[in-house]
């Protein structure tokens, strides 16, 4: 294992930049914790005015060190940040984290100054964690560093945590004596302005001694390299992810129905999905996710068995259960038969299985056995609460066991009496996995669940390969060139050059132009206005359908013109559409749009009027396969319809995403394209052709 | 306040059945929770085999007692229960807790036992908690009644909570010292034998010593009589339900589309809603909730300030508030105004605010004051983080002043190192409410904001008028004889009766008779199969529509005989519907079906094809006013279509109300209906008439 973010973890010697003698500061906070949690590497104290901190001598400047150091870690005022780095890059040292506050955070003259650090950390190849962060944490027992502000100490585990918010860290570190948390490896990376959560993902990765990776995230520095990274990663590693600024507002001022309907947070959901991270929704939920998963194995399948001494909780739980896609076990004749045996006749035989307050340890464990040995259970979930005459102790120390031996996962949630966890802790029964709670457990297992199948679907992930050739590219080039909304004769001409099946249509200025060409397409038509100044032309009755003749169609014309005065949208510049007119079949929506984060992204839904009715959007990131565009519809609301609703024969959804193939393409390889959608495609039942009836392409302006 | 429940929480003297000098027993150890709780009332234990148990003197039997004993609790082994309830009869005790269990919930004998229990109770004036239930605490310093086997004492409150299962009230009370939940009145049900849910829903809404009502249900004794209740309750005291067992099954084979869409849980979804309850989702939500609602007063609205010391949490907790329908405030600018006057340059001044961790007892203090001042602050939420130099207790004392005095709703979350909360217990802080999480806080503050529109609704509630008029009634009487399916004929004549602007239609038996009948309607029709051996006419190709003359006509009907053949269906007891062909429109569903617990319900949704597709169910209690009926319209998700999409012409819903009406008069005036469904109701937009083209009914069995 070798990389440039090692020594961040494994220094064999530090330097505190700014340690200060006064009590209660951040400066001299720190080097108690380092002391205190016993850093096994050596300490050089920078402080020219004095003499001792915390019985550590102090050196008046970095320059007085006559030994090499590995780590620096700055607490200046931001106005001597810049000459610390500085004095570290003349040191020679190669990894530094500042603690300080007031960069880029704070904008203007702090992001300036940041900038300056960026700058010299590179010229010196210097890497940089921080500004504005807690500090790193390593619990490993050759180590023992704490670099934060946080009197509590970890326990350690092999899990390696990352943090975007120093707070929120603290907040979490203040509370681990209650909470029982632990890890081996903590960092806070603050504004990222080197070293980000791609660096460590990679770190991490090749580091022996993690093994589950969570990390709390505000914003992805570079969303691609983070999806990429991530899906190496995680069918060997699980990494877990709590993302927030959900609320962060959506691509603004989206053209197209497909920009609307991606809010940020929907794509991340996406993203987190396709690479294998495992998103969860609380600080709580990240770190027994994170522990479970080093405790316990996978499970097969979703099938549980609930072993019980208490009805109540056991309802609350198959509530749970159930909002987490868990299905209970039907248990086999023999299982019955054997629970039958050892337990009361008034026992609830059903699942779960409520063995009633007297259960022992001794029947909690051979019960456990024996639903353990049912092919039909994937996993176990014990309930134990406190009655009057059993011990805690003893029943939750044999269940522990059966856990620790089990090859299916064994879950419990425990109600004793609270002086029982004093007595648990004292003896050690650390490595059991015990929660306090009915509503966590349930998510975590379907994290648990979720992971092979993940793992199964990352590892056979088809390499994308259909591409546009040549000649498609450099002819579409030509018609990409316009800034905004492409013209409509130029997304005619793309659609034919790649064989998108769109509706043979007519572009014209009025009634004469039209009668003169009408003659190429056949009735009934469609009449539709086509005008930069229309983005929503339904809206202002600007789409007449079922137009049976010339004389229709005049009238027509007359009564657009008619809504447009009525709109104030001068007739100047405005163009008609002519258009064939499919009749019946069902209407979909193929859309994608450029992520700024995450690039290109292909959508498809229920199209026409649904789009907005029922908000089927169903994202994936392009380049997509096949195999992928059929997954996507699959997963779709509309797809009942489409796979022949009620005895109806059923579409053809190879076709459907072929053209999504397509349509990925070219988002993909036209970095001006901005945003397309496809609304409606009509596909029709059977072998019926489906038509592209309306689609818009967006470029960046 | 005088009710025949009232000693059950008021005795002056108790009696045992059943106490034991067996440490660890239940007869020993709720002996020992009465004493050391301290009971003000007299206790006399019935123990023919021990002089004095825990040092209070043993009466060999009931008799040999010479005072009158207002509560007796009955813990004797199953066998010996008939007896000890006739000796508490002969004894004149008019209120009895049986705790023993072994009654109905094992079935067999214990269900037989269990009517016994109940004749004997009704004979002799006797209300009844129980069987197999874990008993009743009341910590009112006048009774310090603590009948329970938990050995963990709560404080007093003024919140009366009940639990219909004794081991969730074990688990809750096992951890009170924990989690510091507090209640005045506690009663735990168990089999309802006599006393259930409702009873104390009554009592409680008299007993000027309960502000809050918080339930623990599995289950509703009598759902109709429940909703009336807490109706008439929740206006003055919120009534606070976590309703366990959402996944039970709901109504089975269904025949309707209303009756599969209705699973129970999302009926109990509507009750709750509609009787004012409040709708938890953990034991904790519930037991915050109930606090919160204590101590903190209810918002004007939705829209919250959030001031912070640290980023991360806030960024947390503004995700939290919109997943709950809050608001973020914007602050006027006044208020930025006078806040950039206090707080650091370097602040976030939009909302939330970011003081940064510099921030001092006197600054929350005082920003809080502006924010609260602000107009467009609804409530506050304060967030507090401990940095390194910042007192934690200093900083939260002066936020808790802040919220006691505050006439909007303060929230608090704080992260302070643990050691903090032993010396804000100490100094007893009590009456500040503070959160240790970002997840629970935004779903209390919902239930806040809740508050005040449903107490307005359920005020301002139109009482139920529309009536079928006496004619009417016996008319349709008579048509709804049939069992299951009622026949078409019925059906039509029903729709005719009620003015249901069912679409035209003949029924016939074969091509022949439609071909001499067919005058009375024009072409386009439609024809359709009728057989009560076809359920859903389309899955089986039994449904043909724009048939434009008589020799399409007779091929349909060639066609529907073909499909018949092909799915095995006899051609002899078939009939076939020739209607009329109701082009264009939307197509909606109304449907209705009577509840085991609630009767009868409503339904309105997207019709036809959507029905399955988007699940679009929207429920209410029947009978429906019409502007509640209009209510469930404008939550429909189809509601969007109704009111004119894009510039459409919009769907007159009074005239959809109309209908609903008519159908709620239907359900509830006729007991033998036990599912109806509309589907589809093909509504036009503008004067456009509304038409059902298929209506079934289904009778009771």
């Amino acid at each position: 294992m070798d990389s440039s973010l090692k020594k961040f973890f494994y220094p064999k010697s530090i330097t505190l930049l700014g340690a200060s003698s006064k009590e209660g500061s951040i400066g001299y906070e720190i080097l108690k914790s380092i002391k205190s949690f016993q850093f096994t590497g050596k300490i050089f104290v920078i402080n020219p005015n004095a003499n001792k901190i915390l019985g550590t001598q102090c050196y008046s400047s970095l320059d007085e060190v006559n030994e090499s150091i590995d780590l620096a870690i700055i607490l200046l005022p931001r106005k001597f940040v810049l000459q610390g780095l500085q004095d570290c890059a003349r040191k020679e040292i190669k990894n530094v984290i500042i603690i300080t506050a007031g960069f880029k955070e704070v904008g203007g003259e702090g992001a300036e100054l940041e900038k300056e650090l960026i700058r010299i950390a590179k010229e010196n190849q210097i890497r940089l964690i921080g500004p504005n962060c807690m500090g790193v944490i390593n619990t490993e027992a050759l180590i023992r560093l704490n670099a934060t502000f946080a009197a509590e100490l970890p326990k350690y585990s092999q899990i390696a945590l990352l943090s975007q918010s120093g707070a929120l860290a603290a907040a979490v570190l203040n509370t681990i004596s209650q909470t029982g948390f632990s890890f081996g490896q903590f960092i806070s990376v603050g504004n990222k302005a080197d070293v980000n959560e791609n660096d460590l993902l990679e770190y991490w990765a090749i580091n022996p001694n993690v093994d589950v990776i969570a990390m709390y995230l505000e914003s992805f520095e570079n969303g691609k390299k983070f999806f990429e990274t991530t899906k190496n990663i995680s069918s060997k590693k699980p990494v877990i992810v709590l993302k927030a600024a959900r609320s962060e507002a959506g691509t603004k001022a989206a053209i197209s129905h497909t920009g609307a309907l991606a809010s940020s947070d929907k794509i991340v959901e996406v993203v987190l999905n396709e690479c294998g991270a495992i998103r969860v929704e609380t600080v709580e939920e990240m770190f027994e996710t994170a522990s479970t998963f080093q405790k316990i194995p996978i499970p097969r399948g979703n099938r549980v068995a609930v072993l019980t001494n208490a009805g109540g909780p056991a309802i609350l739980l198959v509530d749970q259960l159930e909002k987490n896609n868990l299905r209970l076990s039907s248990l086999s004749d023999k299982t019955i038969k054997r629970l039958k045996e050892i337990l009361l006749a008034e026992s609830s035989f059903g699942n779960p299985i409520d063995m009633l307050p007297g259960a022992t340890a001794e029947i909690y464990k051979t019960a456990s056995e024996i639903l353990l040995e049912d092919e039909n259970v994937d996993s176990l979930f014990v309930i134990f609460v406190k009655p009057v005459m059993i011990d805690s102790f003893d029943v939750l120390s044999s269940i522990a066991v059966v856990q620790k031996k089990s090859v299916k996962p064994v879950l419990i949630s425990a109600f004793p009496l609270p002086k029982f966890w004093d007595k648990w802790k004292e003896i050690g029964n650390e490595d059991a996995v015990i929660y306090k709670s009915l509503e966590l457990p349930p998510k975590i297992l379907r994290h648990l669940c979720g992971r092979k199948p993940r793992i199964e679907k990352l590892t056979k992930s088809v390499k994308y390969e259909q591409k546009l050739s040549l000649n498609e590219k450099s002819y579409l080039q030509k018609k990409l060139t316009a800034k905004g909304i492409i013209p409509q004769k130029d997304v005619q001409a793309i659609c034919k050059k790649l064989k998108l099946p769109i509706a043979q249509s007519l572009l014209v200025k009025n009634f004469q132009e039209a009668k003169k060409k009408i003659s190429s397409l056949k009735f009934p038509v469609v009449l539709k206005v086509e005008s930069l100044d229309v983005i929503h032309k339904s809206d202002i009755g600007g789409v007449i359908i079922n137009i049976k003749n010339l004389k229709e169609l005049r009238s027509a014309f007359n009564q657009i013109i008619q809504n447009l005065n009525k709109n104030k949208i001068s007739e100047k510049n405005v163009h008609y559409i002519i258009q064939e007119f499919v009749e019946g079949g069902t209407e979909v929506i193929i859309g994608g749009f450029r992520d700024p984060s995450f690039g290109p992204v292909i959508m498809f839904g229920a199209g026409g009027k649904l789009v907005e009715l029922i908000k089927d959007d169903n994202f994936t990131l392009a380049p997509v396969t096949k195999s992928k565009a059929i997954d996507l519809i699959r997963q779709s609301k509309i797809y009942p319809l489409l796979k022949g609703y009620r005895g109806e024969t059923k579409v053809d959804i190879n076709n459907i995403a072929e053209t999504m193939v397509i349509c990925s393409n070219l988002i993909n390889d036209f970095p001006q394209i901005k945003e397309f959608d496809i609304n409606p495609l009509i596909v029709k039942a059977g072998k019926g052709k489906s038509k592209i009836v309306d689609m818009r392409i967006i470029a960046e302006q």
